[in-house]
């Protein structure tokens, strides 16, 4: 019963990154009865959308603007005419305002929020207003659980014709970590199901997805996937088109900047529980410089995650790893797919191959294998392992004959070297990430760093602590400038003949290199 | 040291309602390592700008996309090249984080906080949560204090060279409140200074401003005002473009929808504080279909604008009036005008002139005044108040001898009469005002309202409850039929003879008519 306005679509040919967005003028705004971030129904013929105003004083009066993804939906021609009309607010976004009034939402008022979440018809203000009212609220864990449910339920699904699905995943936040191209093969090897999908980097040197891209082709479609998986029991793919869990995306996208991730848990159990997983391994690395400080907080963590996982009907287990110095000694994609195509074939850092197996060892205990840490260096050394990499590699569409040396690594190259004679006392990983990516990575898929010292080991006066690798010469001086100023590594004496960390005030810098990758 | 791109810019011509944004695709924005609503900092010429990055997928690549508010302060014109790296989140957004974690903001970081919402620093996304944790942790009234105050410092201020400023503030809520164009020319008749800014209705069917427009022009400038001041001792003009507290607006946007609004003390008396009102009385009406519903609440809601006006140095006094059905007889902006022109004159409703008096003899009695309301009551009586209200229109530039019948109303008019014999149980402001706004009001300025029976008044069965006035025929005709559904008289037996008020379930309808008038 509110008033109708006939008004002409103006096309903006803009993408509003999925959010469904109209514009209209202030006076067409009052004559609606509508304020921005109201919502207004359009229609057009038999066509009929819900989008969120924004007010736009000198927008052309009688007009309304969309965006590509309404003018899409609606069928839409330039100058065409619709009918707009005041729509009162989504039902959900009242079970927003019940969680900011400290109620505890069921599971109902949970699916109608993410619901809406995916389908735009919440603003990234009423998301952030939700997010924020979770953070400081609290989730139970029945909330977590049932936004877990409707993110699988909003997304889509891999349907593996497998009673047991395993799965691994890490935090994140250890640059170097290159053990998924290990474990995905150890596990498929012994004839597990181990669908694995993987991000890209958005703020880190390297996401898996980036250093598998060095092997094969990772941007498969679901069928493809189950193509692949069906053949060699496992895959390595990207998951960032898979939609998956689309609401995670959107929720990451308001929470990013406010530091806040009620949503963790969640979003990764729900795309764990998207692709069929029924045991999944969590790698928790934790440490001075890793996302999680403290073994206590891995262990609070750890324990909501396996809680969590029983109630979705997937078995967890977490490992606490070390987490306080890269991971291996490359970083960067193609250094980093290099080194693991060497470990896997037997020629490796020993803390990759420890924790490669440690991992696998895990998920075969949890599936009733005696020593399963033993079990998977049995699959690495026997070469095993190696030829199920390159099954899977083959199946992608990649070399299966890929030899370490055919990967592409930048062809500049410059040393940093220490300033005095001393033991590597830290590393600080966000600022080795920081000077990778100074260097080109990810973009540039041979750039990055190449450690030659790690923590406790002695080094000499000039001696060398990392090389930095790029493919241009703009970007190797300006990653060797970087280095410079921020010393990624504290050289020093022995704790025994230092008792000082450090002397506050220290100024703090204000940068927060990684988020949780999920 | 952040990765620096070269990037086209890409002019869209439309305004992005203040918002700083930019738009990117995903792999430059992977290349730069930002997320969307991560912040870049844009470089052309001599002029730098920070923004807020959209992130598109299907954006021409190496191109930013810039809305109108950043191709301005850049001064750049299409296809020109620009300096993108991604900068680092503004401090306030660390205080915003602290909001969040439930710590008190001390002035020094209310105030960046705001300045980056005024600057467009923050997004919709960070502001809300910043609203949402206001309103869930709490605001001391220190913290209130200093919104107020960074408020009035990020706006334009009206200078006057008067030791007192007395001033009107309504919470609203309530069809048919024009006692503003009564207490103003009442208290300028007095010689007391009184610069009344005012809002125009978004949701209700007139502000202030839409009522006065029917008498003079209400769009002034801060100079113009300060002339008409000079001269009348009042004036009555639409704040809205005034930017007196620009921050407040910015509040509202995100915070509108959430059902939630911690800053309605800042936001009303930072406008006042900014042109330098030093008397202020409150109009707080109450009742069932008010914004407040119990006296109570009024009390508390008082206390709490009395304790702030303090610390700002505003001498407060409240009023807890009647809120339970329309003021007068009259709603939408032609008929009160007329309406209020006709109480000014002698000839109006009771409660209308007793509330005008009410107020402005509060404040004559805040002023030292013996008996203000008696005061208030000879200056309309004396023709007084009349002869200013000519006055003030004259000098802001309307027909300083305008007659009421020469207001023009809606020359299509319908009737709405009683179903049954009866009394007038309960009026519903919101649904009064929502077949108003069908009829055409407040963009039509001739539609609206008026109403035959008030409360406690005996209706004949098909007696005439009230009249619809429309410029238009479909008009009148939708707000006819919004009318015999909504119903919003309710006539029945008197309480003695019937007892029983509302049978639940009862249908709750989703629907916010109105926000709390600033």
């Amino acid at each position: 019963m509110c008033t109708t306005m006939k008004l002409k679509a103006k096309l903006l040919n803009i993408q509003a990154g999925g959010r469904r967005i109209a514009i209209i003028d202030e006076e067409t705004a009052a004559f609606l009865g509508v304020h921005s971030s109201d919502r207004v129904r359009i229609s057009h013929k038999d066509r009929q959308i819900i989008a969120i105003v924004n007010i736009a004083s000198g927008f052309p009066r009688n007009q309304i603007g969309f965006y590509t993804e309404i003018s899409k939906m609606l069928g839409i021609k330039d100058g065409e005419k619709v009918e707009v009309q005041h729509a009162y607010i989504p039902e959900s976004l009242s079970y927003v305002q019940e969680k900011i009034h400290g109620e505890r939402l069921d599971e109902t008022k949970i699916k109608a929020i993410v619901k809406d979440v995916v389908e735009h018809h919440l603003s990234d203000a009423e998301i952030a207003a939700f997010v924020t009212a979770l953070h400081i609220r609290g989730i139970s864990l029945d909330e977590i659980e049932a936004l877990s449910r409707a993110m699988v339920e909003t997304g889509c699904t891999l349907s593996l014709d497998k009673k047991q699905i395993l799965d691994k995943h890490s935090i994140g936040g250890i640059p170097g970590d290159k053990t998924t191209i290990l474990v995905v093969p150890i596990v498929a090897a012994a004839g597990f199901t181990i669908p694995k999908t993987s991000s890209r980097a958005v703020t880190s040197p390297a996401g898996t997805a980036d250093r598998v891209e060095n092997l094969c082709p990772v941007n498969l479609t679901i069928e493809e996937i189950t193509e692949v998986v069906n053949k060699t029991n496992g895959c390595m793919v990207w998951g960032g088109a898979l939609e998956l869990a689309p609401a995670d995306d959107l929720f990451i996208q308001v929470e990013y900047s406010l530091g806040i991730d009620p949503l963790l848990l969640p979003s990764i159990l729900s795309k764990k529980k998207a692709i069929g997983a029924t045991h999944v391994v969590i790698d928790i690395p934790t440490g001075r410089g890793a996302k999680i400080k403290t073994i206590g907080e891995a262990h609070v963590l750890a324990r909501d995650f396996i809680a969590l996982g029983k109630n979705l009907d997937i078995n967890i287990q977490c490992a606490v790893t070390f987490g306080e110095q890269p991971l291996g000694y490359a970083v960067g994609p193609g250094l980093e797919a290099k080194e693991a195509l060497e470990t896997i074939m037997g020629n490796g850092p020993r803390d990759l191959r420890e924790k490669a197996t440690d991992l696998a060892g895990i998920l075969f205990e949890m599936m009733g294998i005696k020593e399963g840490k033993r079990e998977a260096e049995k699959i690495i050394s026997s070469g095993k392992a190696e030829r199920k990499l390159r099954e899977i590699i083959e199946a992608q569409g990649g070399n299966p004959k890929i030899k370490p040396e055919e990967i592409r690594i930048g062809d500049k190259c410059a040393e940093v070297t220490a300033e005095k004679d001393g033991y590597v006392l830290w590393i600080n990983n966000q600022h080795v990430a920081q000077v990778a990516r100074e260097a080109g990575a990810p973009k540039e898929k041979g750039a990055g760093i190449k450690l030659k010292a790690k923590l406790g080991e002695h080094v000499s006066k000039n001696g060398v602590l990392f090389e930095i690798y790029a493919e241009r010469d703009t970007k190797l001086e300006a990653a060797l400038q970087l280095a410079k100023k921020l010393r990624p590594f504290g050289i020093g004496r022995k704790w025994e003949e230092q008792m000082l960390i450090d002397r506050i005030p220290t100024k703090v810098a204000h940068h927060k290199a990684f988020s949780i990758e999920r």
